[in-house]
C-alpha cells in the first residue's frame, strides 16, 4: 500500500490539486509525527501548525519557533515564525508570510473545516479534509504500534480507577487518581477526554467527573479516551464499588456478552452496519456501537446503522455495547483488524 | 462605556461590515458567556461554536446540538446543528449551512485566524480577530469577578503545591495534586496551562511536570493558569522543598521586591513599556514583564519593551518578574486597575 503522503497526495490531485495543505491536528499528526499542543486551546502567540506536502519534496512544518524543535525531530523541513517572546504578536501575518514562501501560488487541497480564513485567504483551494479523515481509517504498523502504547496508558488508568474507588469519595477525587496514573504510565501530562459517572448519573451514557459522592453498591462508569504521542486510546469498564443490585449484574451480563460476540465478529470484509445491527438486536443503546480512532477519538470505520464500509486489515475499531435503564453499564474495548480475524489491544479489567 | 457588544460591533462598522462572526473560543466566550471545550482539539462531530452579531438582534450561536443546552443557558439565541451521534457525519457542511441561514449575505467581520475557510467561503469577510483582542484589554465587572474566580482556584493549587512537596516525589506526582486541588475547588475538570518544574529545570524558565524527582533542598517552580467558567487565572510561585542555597534566597528575594514594586506603580496612566523597563533595570529575565488575561491567558495589555499601552481603570495585569541563573526563580500575582492604583487579586503564599 502507498504511504500516508502519498495516499493524501493523491487524494489533492483527484481534487484537482498539486500540493495539500492541513491544519487540524489530527491530519498534521497523521501526515507528519507532529503533535501539536491542544489542551488549553488557540495560542494567542500561534496558528494551528500546518503541514504541507507536494510531490516530489519533503513535507514542511509552518509553525511557531517555540514548536520548531519538536517540528525538526520529525525529520520534515521546518519553516519557523516567531511565537511566544516580548515583541509585538502577529501569529496571522506571520504564518500566513511563512505559508507562502513554502508554497508559492500552486493550487492546494486543505482541510477547510479547521483550516484558517487567513492563511486560505489568497489560494486557490479545494476542501478534502472529509476524505483525508476517511483516508486514515486503515492503520500502517508504526501507527498500530503508537494506539498499543495509548492503550497502555488507557489499562493504567482503569486499574487506578477500580483500585481507588471506596465509597465516600467524590468522582473528582477518584478522577485525580485516574489521570495521574494515566499520566505517570505516559511520563507526562495528557489530553484525556473521559466519562466518569457513578450511580444515577450513569443511566446518562456518560458525563464527566463531578462532586457528587459514590457510595456502597453503586456503579462507577469510566470511559478513558488519552491522546499519547499523539495517538488516542480509548477504552470502558463499568464497575460496582461494594455490591451491585441484581439489575445491574443483568445489565453488565448482557453488555459483556454482547461485546465478546461483536470482537469474536470482528474481521476483514465485515460490514460495519452489519456489526452494529447484531448489537442493537440485543441490547437498546442511544450511541454508536464502536468507532475507528487513530489521530483522531473518533473517526472511521463507524460502526453505526446503516454503514456500508467494509472492515479492512490494519482498521483499529473501539467496540462499546451498553445498557442504559436506572444506572447504565458500558463496556469497550479496541482491536485492530487482522488478516483472519482480529487482536484486542485492551488489556484493562471487565468484570463488573 | 459601550458595552462588549456595541464595542464589537462598532469595530466591525469600522472595518466596513455591519454584523460580526467569531470562531476563537475566547472571543465566543467574551460576547456571549458561553465557553467552549478546548481540551481535547477538534471534536470530529462539530466545527468551532461561533457567535453572530448584528445591529438591532439578539446574538446567535451556531453550535453543534450537544452545546445547544449550555448555549441556550448564556440567554443568547441558538442555531443548532446535528453533532454527536449515530447518523452520518458531515459538521463542516452542517455548520455552514446554519450560519448561513442566520446570516444572510451581508458583508461580515470575523477573527480569520481562528475562523474556518470552509466557513468564510462565499462570505464578504474582513479580519478584526486583532482589534478584537486588544478590545478586551478593559474588563466589565461580571468579568472582573469571573477572574477573581479563578485566580482563587489558582489560591488552591498553590496551596497544594506547597503543603504536597516533599523530597522524593515526582514532579507528576506533585501536579497530580495540584490539579486535583484546584478541580475540586472549582467543582470540575479544568483545562489548565502550567509550569511545574524543580531543581535544575527550574533554569529553564519553565516547562511541564515530568519524571523527575524532586530533591531535599531544590526549587520547585509552580506556575498555574487554569480556566474556569470560560476566564482565566493565573499565578506563580517558586518554593524550597527543605533549605533552599544562599543565591536562591538572594534571587527569590530580589524577585518578590521586584514584583511588589511593580504591583505599586500599576495605575491608571501608567505606560505598560515603562513598567517593563522598571523590571528590566533591576532584574535580566528573558520573557514579558506581564500581560493582561481574561478569556485569553495573554492578551494586553502586554508588558513588554517599547509597548505604548497606557493602562486603564479596569484593565486585569499578571506581574511575573523573575530571574534565572543556575536556578530559577519567578513571583506572579495578578491584578486590577482601580481608579487609584491597583486591587491585587491573587492571595496565594509568594515565600520561598
Amino acid at each position: 500500500m502507498a504511504s500516508r503522503r502519498e495516499r493524501a497526495l493523491a487524494l489533492a490531485d483527484g481534487a484537482g490539486a498539486r500540493s495539500l495543505v492541513v491544519a487540524s491536528p489530527s491530519l498534521v499528526t497523521w501526515l507528519t509525527g507532529f503533535v501539536p499542543e491542544i489542551e488549553t486551546g488557540p495560542s494567542p502567540f500561534q496558528l494551528s501548525a500546518l503541514a504541507v506536502l507536494a510531490p516530489g519534496r519533503a513535507p514542511v512544518l509552518v509553525v511557531s519557533e517555540d514548536e520548531a524543535d519538536d517540528a525538526a525531530a520529525t525529520g520534515c523541513e521546518v519553516a519557523a515564525y516567531p511565537g511566544f517572546g516580548i515583541c509585538p504578536v502577529d501569529p496571522v501575518g506571520a504564518a500566513a508570510s511563512a505559508l507562502r514562501e513554502v508554497l508559492g501560488s500552486a493550487s492546494v487541497a486543505i482541510d477547510a473545516g479547521a483550516f484558517p480564513a487567513a492563511l486560505a485567504c489568497g489560494l486557490d483551494w479545494v476542501d478534502v479534509g472529509g476524505q483525508l479523515a476517511t483516508a486514515r481509517a486503515v492503520k500502517d504498523q508504526d501507527e498500530i504500534s503508537l494506539i498499543r502504547n495509548a492503550i497502555a496508558v488507557c489499562d493504567a488508568g482503569q486499574a487506578a480507577a477500580r483500585s481507588n474507588a471506596t465509597p465516600g469519595m467524590s468522582e473528582l477525587d477518584l478522577w485525580a487518581e485516574v489521570r495521574a496514573a494515566m499520566e505517570r504510565a505516559a511520563g507526562g501530562r495528557l489530553p484525556v477526554l473521559a466519562d466518569l459517572v457513578s450511580g444515577s448519573r450513569t443511566a446518562d451514557v456518560g458525563g464527566p467527573p463531578g462532586r457528587r459522592t459514590i457510595t456502597e453498591g453503586e456503579l462507577v462508569l469510566c470511559d478513558l479516551v488519552p491522546r499519547v504521542a499523539g495517538y488516542w486510546g480509548d477504552s470502558c469498564s463499568t464497575f460496582a464499588v461494594g455490591e451491585p443490585a441484581p439489575a445491574a449484574r443483568e445489565a453488565h451480563a448482557r453488555s459483556r456478552e454482547t461485546l465478546e460476540m461483536l470482537v469474536s465478529a470482528v474481521r476483514p470484509g465485515a460490514v460495519a452496519g452489519e456489526l452494529d445491527a447484531l448489537a442493537r438486536v440485543r441490547l437498546d443503546f442511544p450511541h454508536h456501537t464502536g468507532h475507528g480512532l487513530g489521530t483522531a477519538w473518533h473517526e472511521e470505520p463507524r460502526i453505526v446503522p446503516g454503514s456500508a464500509t467494509v472492515l479492512e486489515e490494519g482498521m483499529v475499531v473501539a467496540v462499546e455495547p451498553g445498557v442504559y435503564g436506572e444506572t447504565g453499564v458500558r463496556v469497550e474495548q479496541v482491536v485492530v483488524v487482522t488478516a483472519g480475524g482480529c487482536e484486542v489491544l485492551s488489556g484493562h479489567e471487565l468484570g463488573l
